[in-house]
């Protein structure tokens, strides 16, 4: 088995739902990087079986694993002792530990409480860890069946900086014969996880090769992974092909869907404008989260009253009347109003029912239109997403953009789009 | 023992750092409301073995275990199966959960693949808990031993929503003799944590109580507990008076500030208009989150590009060459135009440098001018507070309108909002 860590991380901020553990989560990054993972985290309550427990657990999975939390100076400050007898050794003043909590109180002129010097009491034959950034200095001890314990402090600075300065090193070194792991990532829009799941299941990928899926509503993620990096353009072929090229935003892990629908509009020298009725400002919103986002949009309208439709956008009061501001007819004339008085490349607009009211049996909550004008012409778009107000505002932002990215792209739009037949 | 509850979660995403785990957190919480802690969570690979392992681990010491994720229709879900051999019992079609996933499709106008049906398949003699979000229906079954595993989506949403809708129920009725935690929660704006914190300490509550702060982003939460409801009144009037109960702008746990500000907004018949640069549609976007936004917000303009603030709201160029597109004069028009051009009581309008380029020695990144025109004249502030593009944006967002609620309800802007004097 590969080189194995686990994160037992202590305090009852964590399990009374005050504070979210963010110190796994980036230990797991890190991990991933060089190609290992996190076996498993465990968060327990500040109680000498609990910690005792946690710790048999662990150490019987993993080479190594890090404690997080519990070296404070307070009653319920635990890891050290306990840590201490889970290796068979008692606790001893270390006195770079006493200098290093004397000097900070010093520093931050606070007197020293008598409580701060139990931080300096470490278990013995332990290495310790220098903590910048507070008073609660951590350390690496040796478990009896040669397991390594580094102890961290929980708050998230001290805990990352002294993981950096010091545990980091020690993966390196520990792993260094851990093969590292290569991976590919398809962010996908626009179909359903099982129609992505059965795409890939049929492509024949090797047995050695593994394929991870993440719904990150409205996206869905593959990540292929694999310890060979030959077959990895081939394997990565594959899945393209089978999932749809076209349906593929993304394979870059770091980058949104925001960020590569402006990096494709500054390519191509494509502005936007918007106009925006039950996203309400999201799609502008959402185009100007990246820097320099003032290349692609231009500016926008939210017309969520008819009277602004009106005024602003110059959709005759009739058409609204006959057809509903919820309409094919009314996007389109959103979308070429706004080009027009923006002077964009294309114009995009949006109506529909986000709900929970407002539905009617022909246009039911979820229903809504997409309009783009471009320098091809018009097309509209008629969806239907049933779901929650806030779930159907994002999906709908999401085909507003997907169906600019397929026009400059010059793509079709695929058949799996929710798309509903007019009724 | 008291009873107890834990997590196991799995998922990929959960250990390679993708994703931080927030389900643990959101039961957390509502377990501590009733008075309850949540004992361990355990996170653990998409793997046969691991799921095995933790399911025996935390039914050890748990009569109640959550499970989260593993119940999608790619291969690397395998909860039901794993929960099915722990209880020793197969897999059998619910038909329930066949004609959930079947509707589900149905009402989306998706084909249903083979792969969906696996969501059917259910640990045979347990019961379905419905999950009205999304494919995959969650469960709760029983181990030999008498222990109860239910088994949620791990999208948070869905876990959320099946927690409340199922899980909860069954934790009040197993945990009645639990001694309730009474509470009383302050959320504010404007005014640092550390200003807030040294205002409560020194109000002089009872020792019983305990309070909590938590910094959520523009706001501020302080959150009294006790367990005797007698004290209540008098010690939130304590907290009311030394915070200042007009940086308070709810009392309500369950209520965001966008909620609150169309509640006042409805309830003094105000509508807004609103004119956006920096914010890029931010402000909007979050007046049109709460249903029934329709009665308060009338439309805005997102005025990204100096073309659109003269063409649309009418600012003329001179003013722009000779003052900025960020500037008092500017934002001023802005609010002006919108409210007048929109026909609403109020028009709001922001201009500002989110960053994290465009700033200058007069205007750095982090400056930003919000103009409010009403019934009562117009008033423009100038705002810094530095930081990252998304931090910048999203605290002009509240600054804009906390400055209309402050207007309707007549109070003063406080002394320790980021106002940055003219240079």
């Amino acid at each position: 088995m590969s080189f194995s860590v686990s994160i037992l991380a202590t305090g009852s901020e964590l399990l009374d739902g005050r504070v979210v553990d963010t110190n796994s989560n980036f230990v797991a990054g890190i991990l991933a990087q060089r190609g290992l993972r996190l076996k498993r985290v465990l968060v327990v309550d500040d109680d000498r079986e609990e910690l005792l427990a946690g710790l048999r657990d662990l150490c019987s999975v993993s080479e190594l694993v890090i404690t997080s939390g519990g070296l404070g100076p307070t009653t319920d400050d635990l890891t050290r002792e306990v840590v201490a007898e889970f290796c068979g050794v008692g606790l001893v003043e270390c006195p770079r530990a006493r200098k290093h909590v004397e000097e900070f109180y010093l520093k931050r002129a606070r007197t020293l409480e008598p409580s701060n010097l139990k931080q300096a009491l470490l278990p013995e034959g332990t290495t310790i860890i220098h903590n910048e950034l507070g008073t609660a200095p951590g350390f690496i001890a040796s478990t009896r069946d040669g397991r390594t314990v580094c102890s961290l402090s929980g708050v998230p600075r001290e805990f990352k900086q002294m993981f950096l300065d010091t545990v980091a090193p020690i993966i390196s070194e520990k792993s260094r014969d851990a093969k590292p792991i290569h991976r590919a990532t398809f962010k996908t829009f626009g179909v359903p996880e099982s129609v992505v799941g059965r795409a890939v299941a049929g492509c024949g990928l090797p047995y050695d090769m593994t394929v991870s899926y993440r719904a990150a509503f409205p996206e869905v993620h593959v990540v292929l992974k694999t310890t060979r990096s030959e077959g990895l353009v081939e394997a990565s072929r594959r899945i393209e092909s089978a999932v749809g090229s076209e349906v593929i935003f993304s394979r870059q892990a770091e980058r949104d869907f925001f960020q590569e629908f402006q990096l494709l509009c500054e390519e191509r020298h494509v502005t936007i404008a918007t106009a925006e009725s039950c996203t309400g400002g999201m799609i502008a919103e959402c185009l100007t989260r990246t820097p320099g986002s003032s290349s692609v949009f231009i500016g926008g309208v939210v017309s969520y009253s008819n009277n602004v439709k009106e005024a602003l956008l110059h959709v005759p009061q009739d058409v609204i009347a006959l057809h509903g501001a919820v309409s094919a007819e009314v996007v389109c004339i959103m979308a070429r109003e706004v080009r027009a008085s923006m002077g964009a490349m294309y114009g995009v607009a949006v109506s529909g029912v986000a709900g929970p009211n407002g539905g009617s049996a022909e246009k039911p909550v979820g229903t809504f239109f997409i309009g783009v004008c471009g320098p091809n012409g018009s097309r509209e778009l008629r969806c239907f997403y049933p779901g929650e107000r806030a779930t159907v505002r994002v999906y709908a932002t999401y085909v507003a953009l997907d169906l600019i990215r397929r026009e400059v792209q010059a793509l079709a739009i695929p058949d799996c789009y929710p798309i509903a037949s007019r009724p």
